[in-house]
């Protein structure tokens, strides 16, 4: 079922594949596919071995508030990526770089299981969430590429909070702040 | 020479190679490796296959002065990745996110052949002059992944233009606005 799952949300992308679909192609039945997995996005952070779902995290990082809001997404970036999930989230890292269907999954999973959820809060309209989103993205894989990847200092050894102060306020102008957004 | 040059970057980083050990190592005189290469930067840029030497590209980001740094920086950024030496700078990425060896060589040609070269304009102190580079590549690293590699919209097909007036003030308050400064 996972891998009839990874297989249609790379080509169909998330919101192409269906339930229905990846149960045919896994040969069992839809319910059973509910059953184990619970939800289509549940299914989908099983099928890429997601080291963590973001629909749980999503709540603390909404807690403070909008203008919080760029803190604590660079917060909770660090404590999922500081912790035990680091070797699996670096394995999707080296998956997404190393094919394109790494690639494909890991961006359907950053669109729609991350960026929709924080950018979903904000009312914007769908053409403004989509940049502003991306934006985001923009800033936080490159925080995960040096601080995880390239072991970049003082980004590397940094404690979590110097970088929730520098890198924070980037996030929070890409979702609420005067850009000019592209496209 | 190059084999050895890489090794030598690799192992001892970009300060502590010489020519003199890459050349014993490559089993020929200093004198050749720099009738072949020159300096010891471009033996480097060289050696990693680096799409572009940057000490040619720097005059160029310069030329606007201190308060277009932050956009000429990204409007280069995307000149080079757009262009024709594409294939090289993700054969890069690949091989840092793949393996520790191509990690520490990307590291140090950012570090010491892009960073300092901007970065070392500006008059800091040592130590704020590495904190402003390492958040400027955090930013500059996560636009080559979103773009190119997670090909997220709408960075995949925004216009140049319009990427540098987006992210071109995050790498300006990075490189000479305020910010916090970790470490």
């Amino acid at each position: 079922m996972l891998a009839a799952a990874r297989g249609a949300f790379a080509e169909r992308g998330f919101d192409g594949a269906t339930i229905r679909a990846i149960a045919t192609a896994a040969g069992v039945d839809p319910a059973l596919v509910h059953h184990y997995f619970g939800s289509k996005d549940q299914l989908f952070v099983a099928a890429i071995e997601a080291p963590v779902d973001p629909a749980e995290l999503l709540p603390e990082v909404l807690a403070g508030g909008r203008e919080q809001l760029g803190e604590n997404v660079v917060r909770m970036l660090l404590r999922v990526w500081d912790g035990p999930m680091q070797p699996a989230g670096l394995a999707l890292v080296r998956s997404a770089v190393g094919n394109d269907r790494g690639a494909r999954l890991l961006r359907e999973f950053l669109v729609t299981q991350v960026l929709r959820r924080v950018v979903g809060t904000l009312e914007l309209s769908p053409r403004e969430a989509e940049v502003r989103g991306a934006l985001v993205v923009s800033q936080l894989v490159g925080v995960v590429l040096s601080r995880y990847v390239l072991r970049i200092e003082p980004l590397a050894s940094s404690e979590p909070e110097e970088l929730v102060a520098a890198i924070g306020p980037t996030v929070q102008r890409y979702l609420t702040g005067d850009v000019e957004l592209p496209g």
